[in-house]
Formats: C-alpha cells, sequence, structure tokens
C-alpha cells in the first residue's frame, strides 16, 4: 500500500469514460464558438458582475463575441480565488494549449485566437468529447422539443417541466402546450392527455429522465380530480388564478408527472430549493439564490406515494445533505444526486461526498454532473470532482478503513458512471 | 512529541473502562442469540431494504434466524461503503474470529456457525462486556417496566416518557399508566400523582436519567394546572381531543416531567428532532426521518425555568450542532450529548467533536453513547468514536495547540468515562 | 515550493499590520487595567458560569478587581479546552511574559502582578497597539456618542444603530435622541430630520460604517410615508405601540438608516441572527444566542433597493454561511465579514473562510474583525485567524491549486488588511 494512494485511485478515474446524466447542452450547437460562449456562462458574468462589472456592459444587444471577452477579462483578476476560474484556466489549458497560469489583459487574445482555431476545426465537437472523454450527455428540453436532428442515443433527451408545473397559467405555456400536442385542454382530463402525449413524445425519442427545479416553498400533494378541473378550466379559459389556486394547480400537475413517470419508467429528476429571481437586476441566469429553510420532510407524501419512481435528488444547499443522506438511507426511490449550482465548489462536495459514502448504499449514489451549456465544461469539472473523491477514497477507505486501492477505485468508478447507467438505463445504441 | 500522535492518544483511550449512557439494551437478554440479532438491527434491515432488498422478506413472521441472514447476506454487498457496515465488520473480527474483510454469500455460513458458537457459550454476555470495557450499560425503560430481575447497579433504569408526552390519550397508555401505579387519573391533581409514583419507582431502583425524543415541531411550555386539568379528565374520560388540545396536554406533561427530574434530582435526556413514521413502508424501527427546521430556541422557556435540572440533550442533524455548542456555552444546564442516529457517522461525529471541545466547558460533553440494541454493538461503535476523538485530540490540541499527549488523553478520558459519572452519577455498588 | 508552505505564508501575514473593522473598544479607556478588565469579557464570565461558577459571585457591586479574578480563577481549567481558553493564554505569554501553559490557582497571582505592572506603564495603550500591529481599530458608537476627546482618524467611530431600529419607542431613548439633535420628534419627517443630523455628526467625525445587529425574525421592508408618520406621531407622544406597530416602525427606520448609508456613502454593516436575552439569568452580555431558522432571503427587498449601498454582512451561525457566500457571489453590494461571535471559533473559521474563497470575489471578503472590548484581544484573535488563513492558502491554493507562495500571501494580504481600505475608506491622516 502506497503511503498516499491518492495519484494511484485518480489515474485509473481520470481514465474511466463518463456519462454526464445533467446538462443544458443544446445539441445543435453543443460546443462553443468563440471565447465568448465560455465567458459568457453565467457562472463568470455573474461573478464579473458581482466584483463590478456593470451589467449593461455585457448585455447589450449585438455585441460582437471578441469585444465581450474584452470587457470580461479585467475583472477575471477579481475572481482568480474561486473554483469557477480554476475550471476556466484548466478548460484553457487542456483543450486550446494556454500556457499561462492567469488569463490577463496582456494575454487573453492570444487565448482568443488559439480558441477560436481549435473552434473552428469542423470536427471540435467530437475533439471535445474524446478529450473529455464523454460517452452520453443527458439534456435539458423544453416539453415542446421535437427533438429531432440529433443522434438522441448520444445526445439524450430529459423533459425539462417546471414551464409545467410553475406557469401553466401563462397564455405562452398553454399555447406551446397545445402546439405540442394538438390538444386543446379544457380540464383535468384533457390535460392529463397532452402532457401523456408529451411523454410518449418523449420516451419514444430516448429520454431517460423527466427534471423539475422547485422552490423552497414548494410541497407536493395530491389534488382531489374535482378540485382540479375546475383549475384547469379556469385557467385555460383565460380567468386568472389566486395564489392559492395556482400553488394547487401546480401541486395537481407536479403529481400527474410523477404518475407518468411511473407508468413509463422513467427517474424523476427533482432538484430542490432554488428561489427564482431574487436579485430582479442581476445578469441572465445570475439572479437565483435559495433560501436554506427547506426539508425533504415536504416530499414525504411523494416518496411514499411512488415506490416505484426513482428520484434522483439534488439540493442547493450544502445544510440540506444530511437530510438528502438520511432519506436515501431509508426509502428506496430516493437517490442522492451530484452537486448543484451553489454547491458545486470542493468544499461542499468533499463534505455531500464524504457523508454519502459513510450511509447511503453505493448503487443509490450519482457523483456528478456537469450542469454545462457548453462541452467544453465537462472536462474541467469532472477533473475537480475526480480529484475529490480520489482523496476522500483515499483518506476514508483505503487509510482509514483498510481497503485496496483496488477497491476504492471500483467504489468510485460506480459513483462516476456505473450507477449513471443502473439509475437511468444504459447505453442502448 | 511524536510526528503522530494519533495511535500514542487512542491506546490509553482504548484501555478505558467504559459506562455507555444510552442503549436500548433489554436486561433480560442483553446479548444476541444468533447473527439474525445483530443483522436484524434497523440499522441493517433499512440499508438492505433502501438497497433493494423487499421489506415482507425479512418481516416474515415466524422468520428462521438463519434464513432471515441468509436473505440479507446478499444485500451487505450494496452497502459495504457504509459506516454501520464497518461496525459489522469489526464486531465480526473481533468477536467471532471472523478472518475475511467482506461478507459474503459464501462465507457467511461459518461466520453464522462461528457466532453462534460464541453466543452459545453461558457466560457470553460477560465475555461481551469483558472485551467491550463495559462497566455500566444504561437502559431504555418504557414506564411501566417493573425493573425486576436483573441487576440495576448494572444495567442501570432510565424512564422513558415518550408514551406519557406523545400517547397519554391512547387508551391502552392510560390503561398501563393504570396498572403500574394503582391510580385510577381523573385530572391533573391525580396524572401528577400517577406521574410521581413512577419516578418513586424508577428512582428507588437506580434509574439515573428521565429520557424522551422529540419531533422538531416541539416547543415546551407551561400550561396553567385549570387548563391542564380540563384536558386530562376529558383526555381520561374517554373523549377524543382537537389536535391543538393534545398539544397543549404534551406540554402540561413534559412539563411536569421536568418538574418531577428537579425534585428528584433526575437528568432530563432530550433528543431532539426525530419525525416519526416518515417513511410509512418502511421495515421495523426504519420509518423515522427529521426537519432539519428546528431550533433549541424552542427550548428556551424550559432551560430558563429549571436552572436546576442537568439536560444532556441530543440533536439528531448536524446543522443544529452548533446550537447546541452555544446553548451549551451559555446555559450552566444544557449538556453536549452523543451523536444521535443520523449523526452517528464519522464525518459527522468528528465535525460535532471539534466544536464541543473548541467551545464548551470540557466538563459538559457526554462524548458518545451506543444507542445499541444488542451488547455486541459496543465495540465497534465506541471503537469508530475512540479514533475520530483520538484524531481530533492529536490534530487540535497537540498539534494546534501544543499540548502534551498526557493532556489531551486525559481530556478524553473525561468526555468517554468521567463526564458521565459526574453527570448522571457514578458507579454506586 | 516547500513540502509546507503554510509556515511561509505565516509569517508573512503575521507581519503584517492591520486595521480591526469591528471592535467595542471605548476609546477613552481603550487597554485593560487590571487582569479583571480581561477575565470580564463575557467570553470568560458567560463560559465559567456555564461551568458552574454562580452569577453573583462575580457580578457582586463594587467587587475588587483582584478579588474578582481570585473567584474566576479556579473556573478556568474546566475551560482548557475551548478557544477562548487559548487567547487567554496567548495574551498573557505574549503581552504579560507568563511563561507556564495554564493559569491555575497557584500562579495566577504572579499573572496578575505582572500584567498589572504591564498595565500601569504610561505608553501601555501603545505597546500593545505595536505589538498587535494595528494601524487603526474601528469603534462601536451609541447614535449619542459626542465622539469627542479621542482621536477619530485612530478610533474610527461607528454608528451603531439598534437603538434606533429596535428601541425607539423607550422613552429614553426618544429622550436621547432629542438631546443629541435638538429636534422634538413629532412624525416621520422630524425623525429624518434628526436622524440625518447623526449621519451629518458621525460623517463629520470620520465615521466609516452605520452598524447594526438584527434578530432572525427580522425582514427589512420599504414602509409607506403615511403609515410611518402615524406610528412615529403615536410613539413619540407617549401612546404604546402594539407588537405590530413596532415591527413597522423598526423596517421604517431601518429603511431610513439605508437610505442615509446611500446618500453618506456609507458600508451598513448587518450583523444578522442574533436573539437577544434567551438566557435571562445568565451574566452580563452572556444572554443571547441565536434561532438558526434564518435566510438572507428575508433581505432580499433591501439588497435590490440600494444596489450603491456596500452591506458588509456578518453571520451568526454556520448554517447561514452558505447562503452568505452565495449572495456575495450574486449581489454586487453584498460582502463576507468576519466570523461573528458563536462562529468565531477555528473549526468554523476554517470551513467559512474555505467556501469564501472559492466563490467569492476576492475583493469582497472582509477576513476578520476581533469584536474586542479591550485592545489586548487583537493579538490573540488575529493570530488565530491567520493561522487559519495560512493553512486554507496552503492546502487549497498552493496545494491544491499550484499557485506560489507569494500568489497566496498576496490573497490573504487582501482579507486582512487590503479590502477593509477599499471598503470601509483607507486610512485619511
Amino acid at each position: 500500500m502506497s503511503a498516499c494512494p491518492i495519484q494511484e485511485i485518480l489515474q485509473p478515474l481520470q481514465s474511466l469514460r463518463l456519462i454526464d446524466p445533467h446538462t443544458h447542452i443544446n445539441p445543435h450547437q453543443a460546443a462553443s464558438r468563440t471565447l465568448a460562449d465560455i465567458l459568457g456562462y453565467h457562472y463568470y458574468t455573474e461573478l464579473a458582475h458581482s466584483a463590478g462589472l456593470a451589467k449593461e456592459q455585457i448585455e447589450e444587444p449585438g455585441l460582437d463575441p471578441r469585444e465581450k471577452v474584452r470587457r470580461l477579462v479585467p475583472w477575471l483578476q477579481h475572481v482568480e480565488n474561486t473554483a469557477q476560474y480554476s475550471w476556466l484556466l484548466e478548460m484553457s489549458q487542456q483543450l486550446f494549449g494556454f500556457a499561462d497560469d492567469r488569463i490577463t489583459e496582456s494575454n487573453w487574445e492570444s487565448l482568443y485566437d488559439a480558441s477560436l482555431r481549435c473552434m473552428s476545426a469542423p470536427d471540435w465537437e467530437q475533439q471535445v468529447l474524446q478529450k473529455s472523454g464523454l460517452d452520453q450527455v443527458y439534456l435539458t428540453n423544453d416539453f415542446d422539443d421535437p427533438l429531432q436532428g440529433f443522434d438522441t442515443s448520444y445526445y439524450v433527451p430529459c423533459l425539462r417541466t417546471d414551464d409545467l408545473v410553475f406557469h401553466l397559467t401563462k397564455p405562452t405555456v398553454q399555447q406551446r402546450l397545445q402546439a405540442a400536442t394538438g390538444i386543446a385542454v379544457t380540464d383535468a382530463t384533457s390535460l392529463r392527455d397532452a402532457v401523456g402525449r408529451l411523454f410518449q413524445h418523449f420516451t419514444a425519442n430516448n429520454a431517460r429522465a423527466c427534471a423539475i427545479s422547485l422552490p423552497p416553498s414548494f410541497s407536493p400533494a395530491s389534488v382531489s380530480s374535482v378540485v382540479a378541473s375546475q383549475l384547469v378550466a379556469k385557467s385555460f379559459s383565460g380567468a386568472e388564478l389566486t395564489a392559492e389556486e395556482q400553488s394547487r394547480l401546480s401541486q395537481f400537475v407536479f403529481w400527474m408527472l410523477a404518475e407518468f413517470c411511473d407508468q413509463h419508467e422513467l427517474p424523476f429528476d427533482l432538484m430542490i430549493g432554488v428561489n427564482r429571481r431574487v436579485y430582479e437586476q442581476g445578469v441572465y441566469q445570475g439572479q437565483d439564490l435559495f433560501d436554506s429553510r427547506v426539508s425533504l420532510v415536504q416530499y414525504r407524501e411523494l416518496f411514499n406515494a411512488f415506490p416505484g419512481v426513482v428520484f434522483p435528488v439534488s439540493v442547493l444547499a450544502e445544510t440540506s445533505n444530511q437530510e438528502l443522506v438520511s432519506f436515501a438511507w431509508i426509502f428506496p426511490n430516493v437517490i442522492t444526486c451530484g452537486h448543484w449550482w451553489y454547491s458545486n465548489i470542493p468544499v461542499y462536495i468533499e463534505r455531500d461526498t464524504r457523508a454519502r459514502l459513510q450511509a447511503v448504499p453505493a448503487g443509490k449514489q450519482v457523483g456528478y454532473y456537469s450542469d454545462m451549456y457548453k462541452l467544453e465544461f465537462a472536462l474541467p469539472k469532472f477533473a475537480m470532482y475526480r480529484r475529490i473523491l480520489a482523496k476522500v477514497l483515499a483518506e476514508d477507505f483505503v487509510g482509514g478503513r483498510g481497503w485496496s486501492v483496488e477497491r476504492a477505485v471500483e467504489l468510485g468508478s460506480r459513483l462516476l458512471r456505473g450507477n449513471v447507467e443502473s439509475i437511468f438505463g444504459g447505453i442502448q445504441r
């Protein structure tokens, strides 16, 4: 046994090929076209804005990509300490051959040009996938996505349902639903027909999950079909619902989604805890925060009612992780899933990983997903996770419990890859 | 000073004899009779069930112990990563001479047979106590336990009061109370007489604590005797109380218990934060969870009203530990107590221990209790705690503050043993 | 690169001169006169009381300082494990030449005498400042402090506003306000005039911040001037406000303070989460605790309404730190500030520091303040922080991310000193 087995564990984990079970990739334009696509990721725009950059500077309509990067670069020096910056640097070094250890006002143009050369290669998308070791990339698709024009066995559709649950009273959403399904919704029954069509469409196109993000205040509950029918009819007739009625309608639609997941044997990804538009003047996608006063006990009725549905659960705050660990330890249908958003920095990933490994059955843990908008981010994000995972395995299992390196690697491989296959379904091509 | 003093600190802590201040041991059958008693511990049944084992498989009436173990063993491979599994392995190796590092479908029968041989020895209970270094084991006794037929100076009674506080409206509980005390309760005064008899019975039989587990929603409060008397009369006359009335009655009984603790100088163990039956279809004892939205501020009135009562407080979630540390830092009557249930895994024990050692007077910390149902669990559980304690002492005190190993061991010994004696009363035989 | 760069990073951080951005120093008597001033710090009296010392023993009117220390010393042995005790020891060793490693009943008098000799030197205050490396000390001033008789370029005034926001209905506060401003308040307008005078007075005397501590229940909100005027008139006419009215008045005054901070370009220090007088019989200043059920989402409206006001935010519980990190990551006007009160022990400082460094722009982090009542505490408290900061920088940045020691020191220097200057304004003498 090595004195320091972290590297011994890390190496095989690094060579493992991956399935990324949650991203926001656009399969029609998966890779970046310029560095602006990368620096335009909200993690950088919001940090630069937080450090002092005016929002208007980077959200100016028609802004040229090179100019956008030029405006962002001076602010990078203020966020060099962040984990997010370390992703940018590692990506630049690994994918674009960047040789410096800081991106500054004096060297950014050479990075811009080098990355542009890379991105202009006709097979850039394939290069990135290859270098990142990605075998599959799961998507986040609007309910009315036609799912055409890309290889769904590679870019795997997932039905994102925030609009259906939380915005169904909006005329645009109602119109999109009718356009997508051909059904004019008038009551709970016709709504169920329409949503059923969506599930048929998605599962026919290789969808592997239904997914939703949920505010801290949400508590799923079953709603009687009589009440629901009145609410649906009222809303689709153009009348405005009260806040209380909206809330009941949300519960009804959410519950119906769980029923369809049950019927179609689709995992239902729950991403729990986000408050939308807390910082109203924030940059694009940089306005949401959370309220740590949330509990998985709010999901008690749901988890009991649907023992046949697998719920991969992401929580936004590290303070919710012990609840997630405990619920996954008790409920067969609750899965721990990744390290979401504000918890996706090393200090929280390490704590969460440690607790999950100590108390949740190994097969019920989805280690990581990138949540990326552009393909280039998988490489540095998964690299960060693999290093932390190797450290925890080395310290707690090889060091603390006398496991062999091989056995630790086997456990790590399940979190990184094996469980994604067993929980969401393996590659079927 | 050694470069690595963890082992130097651990060794004397390992040879220290212990008092286990909270268990669920049945003193009439303290040790296990077969491996099924051990694998039947809810920590294993619930993890196996969470990993996929059907509840009916292991809760079949009249199931043969060997068959029960045979059905559980295949699921162990799914939970080898857990701390709970590590207890099973360490126990098997230390108590039953198990030589492998995994319990599998191919070796479990030899473990079963070897453990059966050990457990069949007429002095097995004494052997376990001796090997575990246990001088005393505190029990959890129903209020109507006759406390007869066992040595109460060894198996120390504790009056468990959940039934009195939260289930007093149930006819069976009312009948048990009358049977135990000979008092027909009709109002607050006769209820006080009855509960007083219980305290007399328990303290006459060497009881060292009153104990209760409490849901996150509970807030102790004083209730006027006029209101209380009406509620007691209504409930004992067979009428049903409203939820609000039940809640007031619970507060009244709880407050009365604190008064009796004051009068009898009994510590009142508060185990704060459990929600019962969250997973209704879970295995036996594997249905409870928690809601981290709880605060010790809810106990403000209680802690102020009873300065003479010692309250050893356990919290279920690690997110409550800083509150516990701070309350114990300020209130003379609040004691930090062990690492309860979902917090009883290394990652949380280490964090809790570190914070308590840095901010709570040394004499006000009960380091650990096993919470065990069978004697064999004390050994691996205390071993886990001792390793963590030695690590924290070595890093924070010898390394961080330049203490000698001897002084660190002295501090560790107080947490492990000395404080149990000073807080609950020493051995009086 | 050194194998262990902690010391390499620590040394330059130790030689850095400091500005302490939050203290309770009385500038007319900044240093201690006897050891009783130090042991009388609530951190020691409350811990000794928590360990068993009767409050009356140390709060006896007219108690001689030496006698007070004599009564406290026997209780120190019970709290030697605490971080607070380590400050006392380090201070005694560094400032008073104490050579032992414990303060006991046999050596305390020599420490008392030695410290008395030091404190009796006419330049003791300057000696302490020099040895502690302090260039400036920020104060906490009552709103009616004349700010006369001390050098405000050294002892920097801060307008503390708890009384205005939470106690304005008390006749004594109303009288103090009139005495300080010469304005007889009758309505919202005259109240605004009076508070405006306070801001003029403070900013004319070099004030660098407005500050307030806030209970977990408080949510800032804008209140209409019509409603506010009625409340102010009612209260200043001597009528009693309902709890609801008091709450609205608090919101009104708080919001007005933010408006004045905006107008005067003063940072508004928010210290969020304290519950006052939870332990009513506790020692002086040892009665306050917290409720971890609090969220920065409660401050959403405030942070949005005042983009031009800088809010250095302190949170009382470590469970709130991830919210603080995330809000500072998104909101340009939210600054992470120090490690307050119950979070001011190494285990929490280390976790908080790690998370902030990984996700908040470097320039938006005020690393530490001492919160001290007597000058002697800055030395050991900042020493504790510097050691933790050096450890995190060494592990996460030099070790984890390959930074040079110089670069890590540069980052640490910003947290310790540079950001205090850029956020609160540098030294202007």
